[in-house]
């Protein structure tokens, strides 16, 4: 090893990505006072809600929306519990679990190649507050660490198994040698409980790829073996220009339905501020579609398993099938609270309100 | 209220739209003669399954079609059932139903902004012929009536709930202020059992989107809780031209696969006369894929949730996923009885015979 | 009868295509040595892998991929029979089984136009070694022999329907008269057991299409009452470039999840030489979608249901839906053992090793 260096970050850190959103909206409430108000609570400033709340622009003042919305009496019975339930799974969220996927992924230059090491191995993990269930992981995370390079770049990533069975890790979107293609007994033997296998190749092409088990798969990849390999090109100018880098990566097995490993209302929600163009990588590796629909903004959809598109277009329902990527520009031009979600309604909302596939764009002045 | 306007129609009214075609079509039947004979009864003419059926344009008089349609002594056991079945399934079609949903809702201009009124309340529903089921409603309509306004026009929407339980009403493609999206505490409080709350926002963007309960969705929207939101783009030349204007809605909860809220051979054929241009608008609320087939005609695909698609395509076969809105024209330039139905077959026939999303466009000389 | 035509192809006679594979590929094994080997024996050459193994191209010396991999004792337990199961499978591929469906059906022009003859019948149908289903069949394949004329050609089908119930065969994807469609009931009557009915019609619009039966479906074609229908235009140019011409059809009822009727290990893989371009006509009969995923090469998507699309994309997953067509050219540009499976892990793999919807393509130096 003859340095250690910080991978290739194609933006400018995200100093309100993934991981500070949980400190800045960890005490997020929601609340109603008499008129219309969502109350949020962020450690550093207001957020986009709030805002919203102090100003309705859209809505003149003469108009009482809340006009007889407390004018009957409640019912007894589910409805009300509903609600309630409701109410308490939006007031929790974004909820505090233990474990946070998807972390940048360090990696050190040796022999000519950028090194990355991953760790098989059964990990409990909490999906949704005191819900914990046995998954398999990579590096203790659900999803697996980012691994990120440049287009061109030599990868070499070792692969430690302290699973107690065999695996075999596949680059998925990626044009490897197909010794390196990580398929076992047709390109490899499989990697046995606590051994170490190597693979090595040069990262192409560019774009939002995958990295997952290719061995007893349903289950592996299913609990959590799987991971984003995020392949930066070497002409930034093939893709469009974006302030914010975002992963979305379903998933429907481990506890369910899951947005980044967490169920609503664990999920962290996405956060921009008025104005900036945010760069969603949608990534499917359950075992159905999720048409995932984005309120009140628009998708400019400009990738498909990396490949930039021909004809980008618009579009607010974005259906993801497994093993696909899609690559989204969203402008942030319309400050709110903006739900988020799976609009297989199934999937993220029943009777005890809304649940799994659920986060929000919160997008503030 | 000052003054009392019929709603903006883009294109001229449609005298055998999806209300007309239930008379026109009421007493429709099918037989087979000694030759291959498809005898349509139309009210006001003949319909294009009866000019087929008398000028088999394409069949060369020397080719027998019912060679030895008849040379076989019937086997007894379920195929005679499922022939039995299946003709009087389709003699039967368009079968008369009680309730038609899809009725264009009627609004007045109060104090500058177009006002629409809907009222949530549980309804009985009759699906297919003696089939009456629970559902939800607006306006006692599945789905819901018709709403339409003229991109960047003021919309105001007063919805009233008498269900036993609370809701609120998301205006799914549209891009309002944050506090009119509609999801209960995230952007405003459920709407209560017995109150009215008021949504106001500016109509846009342009295409073909839907409104549904955010609240309780998955059983609320599953039973009923749905309608279409027709933005009328203020340049009309974003638009191809179109000679009708025609919904498909799919849904999957409430008395299994539905179009436009009826199964077959309830559903309401589309129909057309030789070189119409119809815009279909395919919109699904269900929660499952539904790949909709149209035979003998084309798809001319060319928006996308209500966005225009910058490469527009031809197919015969369309994946609408849950959310999704497409829109396409089809040129009736074949006559004929086409049927018109979802892919999955499961979804359209069974050993009693077509059900569920099948109806089809009649195309008459 | 007048005279007893080849049907007409498209490309030069493919000497190594769907059914020579299974002479080639027939004595294939897969083993690995002391250093990741990939053995392969084909009757005529060595195929791709094998080259792969003895020049591991990507892969510095240096790198011992197997560095630990038979560092541990193996724990007794599932993960071991996993192994063994899938070792077997991997082994096993391709591995014979009666029955080989896409034959090309020959036809004879009697009258001015090309006729064909389809025979419908029950049929024990080998799905993997052993496992033998009831299936329904045209002309005792599954799926049905390809049907392929040229675009403005005269088609005559004569179906002898040979079941124990009526039938009817539908052109999907064909713009047929009304009265050619295939519908019993709605545009026919159904063809009984015993009798035999004649279809005429133009071929029309060119591209990758479909015949199936339209009665009692769900059950007919789940079955496999189903084959392609090619129509080759007229004008090649509208086509890209190829060099071999390939059938994918999915379907997800009869024995399972089968690939051009089979499930693994008895799918047949595709083979191609270094730079090859191979046209694959993915068509889904199935009643779910399923996403193809190639591994290490692209999918240049040039058609949908036939029709070429103003903006070809690239892709490396390729969700089909029921009643789809995609048209796609790989470039055979990396020699290797590609996986080319459903990305729904479920149809592809699980305890017992891969299964179903799992193929390869081999491409040889």
């Amino acid at each position: 090893m003859d340095d250690q260096v910080a991978p290739p970050v194609p933006e400018p850190p995200d100093p309100e990505g993934i991981f500070a959103r949980r400190t800045l909206l960890g005490v997020m409430g929601v609340a109603f006072g008499g008129a219309l108000g969502v109350a949020v609570l962020g450690a550093t400033r207001n957020l986009p809600v709030a805002a919203a709340a102090a100003a309705p622009t859209a809505t003149p003042a003469a108009v009482d929306h809340s006009l007889h919305a407390a004018a009957s009496p409640v019912p007894s019975g589910s409805p009300v519990d509903h609600d309630a339930q409701m109410e308490a799974a939006v007031t929790a969220f974004p909820a505090k679990t233990r474990g946070i996927g998807l972390q940048e992924l360090s990696s050190t230059v040796v022999d000519g190649a950028r090194e990355f090491r991953l760790t098989c191995a059964p990990l409990q993990w909490e999906v949704t507050p005191g819900v914990v269930v046995n998954g398999l992981a990579f590096n203790g995370q659900i999803p697996g660490p980012i691994i990120r390079a440049t287009e061109g770049e030599r990868i070499r990533v070792i692969v430690q198994n302290d699973l107690a069975e065999s695996t075999g890790v596949h680059w998925h979107g990626q044009r490897v040698p197909s010794s390196q293609d990580g398929v076992p007994f047709l390109t490899q033997p499989p990697i046995k409980p606590g051994a170490t296998y190597v693979y090595e190749f040069t990262a192409g092409p560019f774009g939002s790829h995958m990295y997952h088990s290719h061995h007893n798969a349903t289950e592996q990849v299913g609990l959590g073996m799987l991971g984003p390999l995020i392949v930066v090109p070497k002409e930034r100018t093939v893709d469009p220009s974006f302030d914010k880098d975002e992963l979305f990566i379903l998933n429907d097995a481990l506890g369910g339905f899951t947005i980044n490993g967490k169920g609503f209302p664990a999920t962290a929600p996405y956060t921009a501020t008025l104005g900036q163009r945010i760069r969603f990588r949608f990534m499917n590796e359950g075992q159905g579609i999720h048409p995932v629909h984005l309120h009140g903004l628009t998708f400019e959809v400009f990738a498909r398993d990396g490949y930039p598109l021909p004809a980008p277009f618009r579009c607010d329902t974005l259906n993801v099938a497994p093993g696909e990527r899609w690559d989204a520009i969203v402008v942030a031009d319309a400050v709110g609270a903006w739900a988020f979600h799976c609009h297989i309604l199934g999937h993220a909302e029943g009777r005890t309100g809304m649940f799994g596939m659920v986060t929000a764009l919160l997008v503030s002045a």
